[in-house]
């Protein structure tokens, strides 16, 4: 019997997979996501402090809840029902120091804390995601089979102490940032371009052996299929606080990362209407210049 | 019966390719290339201008050289064997602009020029590569059947007219340069962070399931296996005549395309002992500042 808490749109498709293999008790806060889980014959309770209840020890719980605050309500909510040797996974997106904090806190009561990174975005948490754990050896071992359910084959690795699973997450989320960019500037050449190829082919040929195969480039294809020209979409690029994790991690360490940087501040500009930078620019080079600007309206 | 020149490291498996589904007369200006492809069955000529010869019209001949004087060279040895209609392919990396201006001067001759941006690296060249056309469609449909035997499935498309493919494939080369500049920076982040994860395995696993699966990430989980720290190598990257042309065409052309820029600065400043911008810079913060400098030994 597992305890999964957070049913989200990763959560719900994770516990439909892990219900084939483990009995499972869940849990979200909010009660449509709960009653989502029970039409799919998942028991669920409506009290999370109820839920350790629920569980035989060893006590293993998942958590695929948002990072910071929620992670830490779920841990008040649950702790007093824990015991010795019991197991907690955060398989969210956290801040891998605030991961390292919880595991020491939990630690002194004798509660293992694992930090998992997923990868594989709805899809894989679906059909198998790819997982990056820190923590103890032992707790890694004894929740091995619940993420064997999770994780595709060859998909799990131990990275080290805690918070080395969201710590790999996290870098693994900046090449992603970079990846993406560099995806989007290509693109960019082509629709701008002097020729003009239809974006979902080029998208596919380079998906059948060129160099620059990748799942995205796949994700590519299949956007650029149902809407050629993205006319429904805007630029303005959203998330990005593991990208900022990253590379404030760079910054104190002083590791030179600067594509993934530029990656990170390029959503930034995306996000604005207009920009102050380029007002400066503008008015500079009209003091000494002369040149010709462009006026607000 | 099919014309090939250019028998290297590319050109040497893709005819070994093709001969097991076409007649190929072959050319290459080393000898000792031309004793490889014999030694692979495949005729081969020793004097380039006596290929056409060679061949029943309509001539089909694919270039396989290096971007620039070479593939002149080529052209100007072939071009009076030729007749109207005869097709002649570069499928190497030459620059836009000059296949253009190529299939325009043999235009006005009758004979059809395609521009064919090859990829997949040598295991494309052996096991199927991905090529993108550019160039007359008549031309590009009675080539067809040898692009079959070059490509693997699904992976030829036609885009546009002279100079589409290989501007199509240096925008694939921009792309691959952020993408592995990502990769680079985000090892660079597990190598120099707090934890030291198993870089192999890590690659091993973001390659199963992950958002940044992707070719180059299989490829960097082979060099991890094979050497660890990658001791034997130093970081100084090599390459980079078709990102300059990506960078210098979004310039022409006034497109942004800042990551895949900085990914293409990045590899010149990789090939610098030292750098004199960092002398500038720290000869100034000691003027205003008396910071402390590292002199030169």
């Amino acid at each position: 019997m597992i305890g999964f808490i957070g049913l989200g749109r990763m959560g719900l498709r994770m516990v439909s997979r892990i219900s084939k293999k483990h009995k499972v008790v869940a849990y979200d806060i909010d009660s449509q996501a709960r009653n989502k889980a029970r039409e799919l014959d998942i028991e669920t309770v409506d009290d999370l402090s109820e839920l350790p209840a629920q569980l035989a020890s060893r006590r293993i719980i998942w958590m695929m809840v948002p990072a910071g605050a929620p992670v830490d309500e779920v841990i008040n909510s649950i702790q007093d029902g824990l015991e010795q040797g019991d197991i907690i996974i955060d398989g969210g997106n956290s801040h891998y120091n605030d991961s390292t904090q919880r595991a020491e806190t939990l630690s002194k009561r004798g509660i293992h804390y694992l930090d998992v990174g997923t990868s594989g975005g709805l899809e894989g948490a679906e059909k198998g995601a790819s997982l990056t754990a820190g923590g103890p050896v032992e707790a890694y071992e004894a929740a091995y089979p619940l993420l064997e359910t999770i994780a595709l084959p060859n998909a799990i690795l131990h990275c080290g102490a805690s918070g080395a699973g969201h710590y790999v997450k996290m870098v693994h989320n900046g090449i992603e940032y970079a990846m993406l960019q560099a995806i989007g500037e290509g693109f960019e050449m082509l629709h701008s371009g002097s020729y003009h190829p239809d974006l979902a082919k080029v998208a596919e040929v380079w998906n059948n052996g060129c160099v620059i195969r990748s799942w995205m480039l796949e994700l590519a294809a299949r956007a650029f299929t149902n809407d050629p020209g993205l006319n429904s979409l805007r630029g303005e690029v959203g998330g990005g606080e593991t990208g900022r994790w990253m590379v404030e991690t760079a910054m104190k360490e002083e590791i030179p990362t600067p594509v993934i940087a530029l990656s990170l501040l390029t959503r930034y500009q995306s996000r604005q209407e207009d920009s102050f930078s380029g007002k400066v620019v503008s008015a500079i080079r009209r003091e000494f210049g002369g040149h010709p600007v462009k006026l607000s309206e």
